[in-house]
């Protein structure tokens, strides 16, 4: 076997499905792929998103408030914690059963992580991150009038309410997570990018905001030394000219050329444009660092080099 | 000074305040005596309780459920796990701020925390456990009607929702725990008690009960071969004969006289009762181990033998 690499997995919110019930089988299929990763001699690294989640713990906690009148609303920093909690639970269940099931003895925790943000990050200026479930014109036009959320229409499944997504500048409690990591450890960290928060003096104060976990994961793999980024998604490999007659799938592709896509405008924002973008900063930040985006599924065989999109220096 | 101890410091739930402002003050309180702790020398692993906070977050998660046909209840060991989150997101924080304003270069981190208990305690055919805030008869009468819950008046305050307490049996993620104490960390863990499950083959399942916190902290202090646990609570030392006209105040008993005031019923059960029994199982575990039960800001000084009740074997 060839010696095993540093991986930092990046899944889906939205692949851990929409409720308790969803996300407890969700959990289990991820595990199986997550599990071989790591059987095959990778150290793995887990970061979640938590775009459902996090909007179902929000419209919970607003909820309450109509319920009882002595309740504050609840910051979204607060549910983005909550969420880390909530999700972190199942998965590393879901990867403690399926070691068990395989007679492998690994030790799997969560680390509830906050992600330092830039409160002059023109991101607060223009929320794009869509959270929550999808609700109709009529239902996203009563949220908006009656809390004053942004809601904005999403690949045609529906209205989101959607928040400032800025970026990541320095992961808080980087130093559990590499110690936890080097003592063996499968990690789960960052969950939805991680907890938001700007720093006023000595204080950390939470933010409206929800990180990009593409890009927390980024941050995370350069900093723990990673060797290798995998982003998954909805598709086996990236696509140019996607849905168009000329459409082309990426195997393998340079930094730079990567970034020529990005410019030609040939990926969605908020969708396939930030993981690419991840990719890049990642691939280019040292030698010998790739990212891989693929399918759950295929993370193992893309590792090999047999699918998936590669984006190298 | 004196070499440190390592200690497990027992947070009361109550001390953590009923709504998100109440806890934001009352962390910083609570940081600034942990941290007269920390400075003194002494390792500091910290379990919170989570009363006020478990019942808020299963309050929000059924509100949901009343707003949204869709969404079905969630487990209260799902509300335990986020409970985690919430109170750990505030009290790390306010730990790193009192660590910044003195100087002092210390990490935080908060783990989730799983801990096993038996299918099979008797404690889930009485549930004794008070969680959620105080509720009027008349509206405690509704919740039992409409959720099957049991309500229970508590101590004059008001009614309660109840739940099975089982004993903790083995905490999940002490691996990670130890392995973060030992790098300098301050650890959070086993919040709440930690979230209850059960072992079903290899998968762990979450059971719909509360650990006493107190009991989490006598099993994690004696897996850390900690030399003390320290159990805040809202008296500055325990009393024999309390608001009697024999009242006494005591300051150093042994296991063997705490034992035998526990079966003259001198401690109430559900309050000052479990947290004498955990100091007297954690003072008989191992030589030279020993409990201390005092209030939070006397904790300094009851280390020093100047104040609180010592329980010795």
């Amino acid at each position: 076997m060839e010696k095993g690499k540093r991986i930092v997995v990046a899944l889906g919110g939205n692949a851990l499905g929409n409720s308790l019930k969803e996300q407890f089988d969700a959990v289990k299929y991820t595990a199986k792929a997550l599990v071989d990763l790591i059987e095959a001699g990778n150290e793995v690294v887990v970061v979640h998103g938590n775009g459902p989640q996090v909007g179902m713990i929000n419209n919970a906690m607003i909820a309450l408030t109509h319920e009882d009148a002595k309740q504050d609303n609840t910051p979204l920093s607060v549910c983005v914690a909550m969420s880390q909690a909530y999700i972190g639970y199942d998965l590393q269940n879901a990867l403690r059963e399926e070691f068990a099931n395989r007679g492998i003895s690994k030790p799997v925790v969560t680390i509830v992580t906050q992600v330092l943000v830039d409160e002059n990050d023109p991101a607060f200026q223009n929320p794009t991150k869509p959270i929550g479930r999808f609700l109709s014109k009529e239902e996203a036009d009563v949220v908006a009038e009656k809390y004053g959320y942004i809601m904005k229409e999403d690949a045609g499944r529906g209205y989101r309410r959607v928040v400032a997504s800025p970026l990541p500048q320095e992961i808080v409690e980087l130093d559990a997570i590499n110690n936890m990591v080097n003592s063996g450890q499968v990690v789960i960290a960052c969950g939805g990018g991680g907890i938001p928060v700007v720093r006023k003096g000595n204080h950390m104060s939470g933010a409206s905001a929800v990180i990009d976990k593409d890009f927390a994961s980024c941050l995370l793999a350069k900093d723990l030394d990673a060797d290798m980024l995998i982003i998954l998604t909805a598709v086996e490999k990236v696509a140019i000219n996607f849905n168009k007659e000329n459409e082309e799938w990426l195997s393998s592709i340079s930094t730079d050329e990567a970034r020529k896509h990005c410019e030609d405008g040939q990926f969605a924002p908020g969708s396939m444009l930030p993981k690419v973008k991840a990719a890049i900063d990642f691939a280019d930040s040292k030698p010998g660092r790739e990212a891989l985006i693929t399918l759950l599924e295929k993370a193992k065989d893309g590792i090999e080099g047999k699918t998936g999109t590669i984006i190298h220096a």
